[in-house]
């Protein structure tokens, strides 16, 4: 028998570059520890709207590999062909973002992160120089 | 300590065209609303498989990027290119549903959508004119 | 008044092709089933980051739409395109499994899978001929 508890916290960010892949797995680890519970849920998202939380392999060729990709299908440039730049230049950004996803819902089991073996958590920045947040909440036991 | 609730309901959608975006936001508090839950996760999806839930800005030259942009990687004609479309011509719903995301899961803090600023939750509809469904889940306490 | 349980569970899949859409909703009924949770959320995750779940429509003209279509915008060859492909081929899968998406969230209602009329789960294969897992965690009552 298991009575619910839940944990909330903001990760903050201010990426170098326009667009960057952040290995973010230790911090979320991080709260699970801070938060005790042993067994649960926790949604791990982007407070921001032209920025992803997503799963993949930290690997340096392949996150060449996704610029390279979300470039051909959501180019950045020229910024005119996008509606949304009449004041804004980040259009292609909030494409990249749905194709990246917002969230990662990931299962707590025995006080960890229940993951794959290569299965590790990022942030995907599609619009930085600037700080941004990333939500954590559990819920659980 | 917390002890755990739950709540269900099911919106209903029937646009005037094809493909349209229409923000849920509020009809989705008014569900947490109505729940009494306070802390919790709130699960909001599709429950058909050409239409999506996803989180994005509510600016209409967003929206028509996302239109021009789903179009270009998966064009709706000619209905002949998919094989799905022998008696059916809405293929290219089930790929822009892909590419768009069937659900969201968001956190309930303090009984609101813990949401950034400029985060809005849409019904993305892209075989429209018929009654179709969102399902809202919560669970939480 | 309801006190949380959890359950967790397993599965593996083997194909014989490189890419391959399982129907897996069964199985999940299976998992619900046995865990004995009536009211709450499951979460059916890849353990592995070329391959994923998701959910769309058991057709298999749609299924050949999808993986022509997925050759189109995240083509396998040839290899040498891909920094991730130095001592790999897969490269195109990790592609891939971001458009389908890594996991999917459902709401458990009645002890059932609370999905709409044709929502089937699927598991999504981009790179395989050995042994991956997907990963099956439910939380409620």
């Amino acid at each position: 028998m298991l009575v619910m508890k839940s944990y909330r916290k903001e990760l903050w960010f201010n990426t170098n570059t326009r667009r960057a892949f952040v290995n973010i797995t230790h911090q979320v680890e991080s709260c699970i520890h801070e938060s005790g519970i042993k067994e649960g849920m926790i949604l791990i998202n982007a407070m921001h709207i032209t920025a992803s939380v997503f799963i993949n392999d930290d690997e340096s060729g392949l996150h060449h590999d996704f610029e390279v990709w979300l470039e051909k299908i959501a180019p950045e440039k020229p910024y005119s062909q996008y509606h949304h730049n009449g004041g804004e230049d980040n259009a292609d950004a909030h494409l990249k973002r749905q194709v990246m996803g917002r969230e990662a819902v990931v299962a707590i089991t025995d006080g960890k992160l229940d993951l794959g073996p290569w299965e590790q958590i990022f942030y995907g920045e599609f619009d930085g120089k600037r700080n941004k947040r990333v939500l954590v909440k559990i819920i659980g036991e």
